[in-house]
């Protein structure tokens, strides 16, 4: 047995593979953008979300093996994350295209937190070509519908209980094969309710595992590994998700400007106290009539508001250019695919 | 005439790769780690440091083009940053392996701001198995030892002047052909002093041209790309890099003690103002003898400091556990290609 887990953020990223076979190699990438540090309550920002790669040889095959935890969603209505997993999910796309092409085999499994047809899912499985086990297996057994997060669940907080009550489905194992390695799912499980013998669960969501069967095929495995299908509705979904994008990187904006305009605030009212504290000094008529009390606390929330802002301020402009730079990264991939499909 | 730009950081990362030919493709990675963003006189912290992949295709042949610029060196006797810069090595060594596997030819160009034997050098260009240009080359023209942090260029800091009297070779072009795809330097140039007609420098490092050439060999372009070759120098160079690592790790791990405590001290001395401000209220005999001012000043201080340190711990959190991510991932390569060594 091997493992390799991915340490990242400042509690850790929570991934972790534990492998039969030999793990030959690994990477870990960090997602640009994840939720917000001063949002505490929710806590995604500390463990600091990646997508791990490890890479394994099965009797000759290459496979290789993903793992993700994408930021959850907390308001289905008002969700303030929605930009943040897009981006998530495009980068998501972007590591598994850029690292796989040498793969015979192809494994996505994570809690991806999206819905089955949730714009960042169709994002991902489409620019991805990779298939999703639960609409494509032989068999499955397990909760209804594949639903991993369940109202039931003792350590689940199901922010969306009455709207889906026989829960969600948002933990996935996608994959995909290669010329010469057609691959299928044979068999799809979910654990269901508490652990045998006990009154609590294996944990908050319910476990997925997948039987997937490669055929090999010697033949056909020579050449290219895969066609680069052009798939058109591609277009349409990566249209879709800039405009997501887009409503992110104006809402970044707004707070960053709102951050900005405090921090300057803050420094014209720290400036002021300064200036009030000098007066007395250099002229003998002047008093300082203002209290001392309120002068001093005055100057201390001056000089917190200025520096806290400021934090806030960059944090605000790093979140806008990584919205900004996703958003071109679409653009241009959506220009590319057009005159694909134009030839 | 194409371009790709990297968005990244608060500032930018300023890679910008400008092509004749299509892109095709285009990535970006940012380093887990890239100096501190209260040293604010260095900035680097706010460039969110990345490396770049732009794919083009240049007459039938798949050419990756990597751009990156890793974390200042600010003083080569004590330098703080030699763990970061080692780490930015390591991830982009693996990024372009993990990235560049279907390249017929792979570039990198980059402000890399190692000498040319510097660890993090060496190990990057035994990991990725790429050539350095200024070695390599045919023909080379332009500053002396190819150097291109010159003291007598204006916008340039040269931290080591009096130990390097001509200046440091801190850019490079680095490149790797594949079977079937074998690539030379056929000619290297650097720019030297001022730009012709003013009296000012292009840049404040002189830029680096590389006039490569592939001799495609359609009879090996068959089979696996390149052969996996182990190096057995990899070993040693990589148990140096994880001895630098470690010591970064050690450093890191002290600041967050440090931060710890102050921020434990600080909320202690903050819960004592709140009992000091509450027992006078709650009792008739007690009175407050502490002059008010400098309670509101202490509680200010005290809260102030509790804060900041409170954002110190956890962002040298966050370093210590990408240090030791990196560690662990570097003694695992060493264990696999010990074993391969040893087969």
């Amino acid at each position: 047995m091997m493992w390799s887990s991915c340490r990242s953020g400042a509690i850790g990223s929570g991934l972790c593979v534990f492998s039969r076979y030999r793990i030959t190699d690994s990477f870990l990438y960090r997602y640009s953008l994840n939720g917000y540090p001063y949002k505490l309550h929710h806590g995604d920002w500390f463990g600091g979300k990646s997508v791990g790669l490890v890479i394994l040889k099965v009797q000759g095959i290459i496979v290789h093996v993903y793992v993700t935890h994408l930021h959850a969603e907390y308001c289905r209505e008002k969700d303030d994350y929605l930009p943040h997993r897009l981006l998530q999910s495009w980068e998501l796309g972007q590591f598994i295209r850029h690292t796989g092409k040498t793969a015979d085999v192809t494994i996505l499994g994570g809690d991806l937190n999206m819905h089955p047809n949730d714009l960042g899912n169709r994002l991902l499985q489409c620019y991805t070509g990779m298939k999703d086990s639960f609409v494509e297996t032989k068999k499955f057994e397990g909760s209804e519908g594949g639903c991993t997060l369940q109202a039931q669940n003792c350590y689940a907080t199901v922010w969306d209980c009455p709207s889906f009550p026989s829960g969600i489905r948002i933990d996935y194992v996608l994959y995909k094969g290669s010329r010469g390695f057609p691959v299928k799912c044979d068999h799809l499980m979910t654990t269901s309710g508490t652990a045998p013998g006990k009154n609590i669960p294996y944990s908050d969501h319910e476990a997925v595992c997948a039987t997937l069967s490669v055929q090999k095929d010697e033949g056909a495995a020579t050449g290219a590994k895969r066609e680069e299908e052009t798939n058109p509705q591609l277009v349409d979904i990566l249209n879709e998700a800039r405009a997501e994008v887009k409503i992110g990187i104006h809402g970044a904006e707004r707070i960053r400007y709102s951050s900005g305009r405090m921090a300057v605030l803050g420094f014209v009212l720290l400036l002021l106290e300064v200036v009030m504290a000098i007066i007395p000094l250099v002229t003998t008529t002047a008093e300082n009539s203002f209290p001392k009390v309120s002068f001093y606390i005055l100057g201390m929330v001056a000089f917190a508001v200025t520096l806290l802002a400021g934090i806030l301020y960059v944090f605000h402009t790093i979140e806008v250019k990584m919205l900004q730079g996703t958003e071109d990264q679409m653009r241009n991939t959506i220009q590319a695919l057009q005159e694909q499909l134009g030839e």
